[in-house]
């Protein structure tokens, strides 16, 4: 295991620590770690708190700030954050008009977040996402995962709650906005979580894994390494096939990298998605190319594709003040 | 070489597509690709090019946009662009106030940008940037490299021609910016040239190379793995030992990362780093942490510190829309 690391047991606090030391304009660190949350709350503001398994950097933490989430709970290396923690974020950023929780479909995250929901009495609702075309039920997950389309779902309801709209208004776009929201992905590589020090699972040098998750969860099969118009060409075709556009529809296009494939890699995937897309009748009307829901250093990408209606557009194009996304301020 | 890849011979071009199409409200692209620059020109403004190999991404053209460059040619992978493409890019761009080049200290770029320079009459005027203290000659340089400072540069000078600044003024603070920036950089494993198909070199699992430059060239020794605390303390001793700072003195402190890191890495490095320049009597003033200056597929990272002083830090603050650096707009 080739990482920088001084320990294993040390890397998420430390991490933490300076995450939120190079963001101070902008976040700060809840007692004992539990949350990272807004520096500056919004009075009056239903509150967004999402969290989940580290190793997936940025999200969420790096979506903390202005226009997108209030708190995030970082767990520890992909396990679910403690309802402890939910709650003690409940608690810091709740300004009395409610909190809308935004959780991937993961057992762990959706038990302990139920769990905090609880504790809240009746103060939370929730939206969960399972964007994730590649398997209907996984080592993780009943139903579908959550993965990179969390991030539309975040930006998209987060500047709903900056704009005033009220908890039931938001938990109902939320579910709309991920019931309009597909992705798929595929590793090249495995991913190393640093605890264990060896990778997560085996893959020979001429596979891939097609329908991989994001923990390097199997996907629908091993396949032999393809040209990358071939793998692009799986992943479009399945997200179409589920969302059955209708011509002429606008969409987000997001190419999403897993943490150890470059950029220039990046935008041929997209080069790839986008002619596919348009010959199948749609607008890449908004685009979004990086790494930002990632498995620690697996080489590998997701494409998302979220069908986009007025209100969605203009959510999408409200200012965003975070570590990770930012425009309009 | 497990890549996302049609083609060596097509990747570029691809990738580049996909870059101008996923960005298309901000750049266009130039005839046959020469260079990539700003969809809008603004008339009166001093023109800022930059450019060199590709393989850095989102190095130079992710930094093209209001308030940064306005135009990058792309080289082939590690290889200078020519200078037709950068001749090209000067008749583009240039609205009769002349044009300053930002070049990073390798010989083949510093050549090529010099004959665009003569071919453009008088034009241009030139800051070469050479931020990487690691050696003081190397593979493909007489005199230091030119590294991930050379971003620094780029976003005060072109905040400064956005200012209205004129050329001479912008050269003098363009070399006055590279002279306050230092950086060192440490490669976990090596990179591949799609068009080679092998590692650039070769390097145990149980080895890293100190003070590596982008192209993986050797940097000052090769070193067992050892903790991030340790890495971190060599390399921001060598950067402060050549800056010879005064206590009380602010700096940015950018953790880049080569393409490989993921971010809970970089933030940990983040971490130790800016402990180590309070230590010394610095302040971070302000912070970029992520990948901006990579080395296609390396893991590995760099620091880079540059200090403030007023002017520096008014222009680093002013509003920058690019594909890669944005804030305030």
């Amino acid at each position: 295991m080739k990482k920088f690391l001084n320990s294993p047991q040390t890397l998420l606090d430390e991490s933490l620590d300076g995450f939120v030391a190079a963001h101070s304009d902008i976040v700060v660190a809840g007692e004992e770690r539990k949350f990272v949350r807004r520096r500056n709350l919004t009075p009056g503001k239903v509150a967004l708190i999402s969290g989940g398994g580290s190793g997936h950097e940025p999200l969420h933490a790096g979506f903390v700030g202005l226009g997108m989430l209030d708190a995030a709970c970082p767990g520890q290396i992909f396990t679910s954050p403690t309802p402890d923690q939910m709650f003690a974020a409940v608690e810091a950023v709740d300004q009395g008009e409610g909190v809308v929780l935004i959780v991937k479909n993961y057992e762990g995250d959706v038990m302990n977040f139920e769990m905090a929901a609880e504790m809240s009495d009746g103060r939370c609702a929730t939206v969960i996402t399972d964007d994730d075309v590649a398997v209907e039920t996984s080592t993780y997950s009943t139903g579908r995962r959550g993965v990179a389309g969390t991030l539309i779902v975040e930006k998209i309801v987060g500047a709903a709650a900056e704009a005033g709209i009220k908890r039931a208004g938001l938990q109902a776009l939320g579910q709309g906005v991920n019931r309009r929201t597909r992705s798929m992905g595929v590793a090249l590589t495995s991913c190393t979580v640093p605890a264990a020090g060896k990778p997560n699972f085996e893959i020979d040098d001429k596979e891939v894994e097609m329908g991989v998750g994001i923990h390097g969860e199997p996907g629908r099969r091993r396949v032999a390494l393809a040209s990358a118009h071939a793998m692009v060409e799986e992943m479009v075709n399945a997200i179409l096939h589920d969302l059955s556009p209708k011509r002429g529809d606008e969409a987000i296009l997001f190419v999403n990298g897993f943490g150890a494939t470059p950029l220039i890699e990046l935008y041929l995937l997209y080069h790839e998605a986008a002619r596919m897309i348009e010959a199948a009748g749609l607008k890449a009307a908004r685009s979004l190319v990086g790494s930002y829901v990632t498995s620690l250093d697996m080489a590998g990408a997701s494409i998302t594709l979220s069908l986009l209606d007025d209100e969605a557009t203009k959510f999408w194009d409200a200012p965003v003040h975070t570590p990770a996304l930012r425009w309009g301020v």
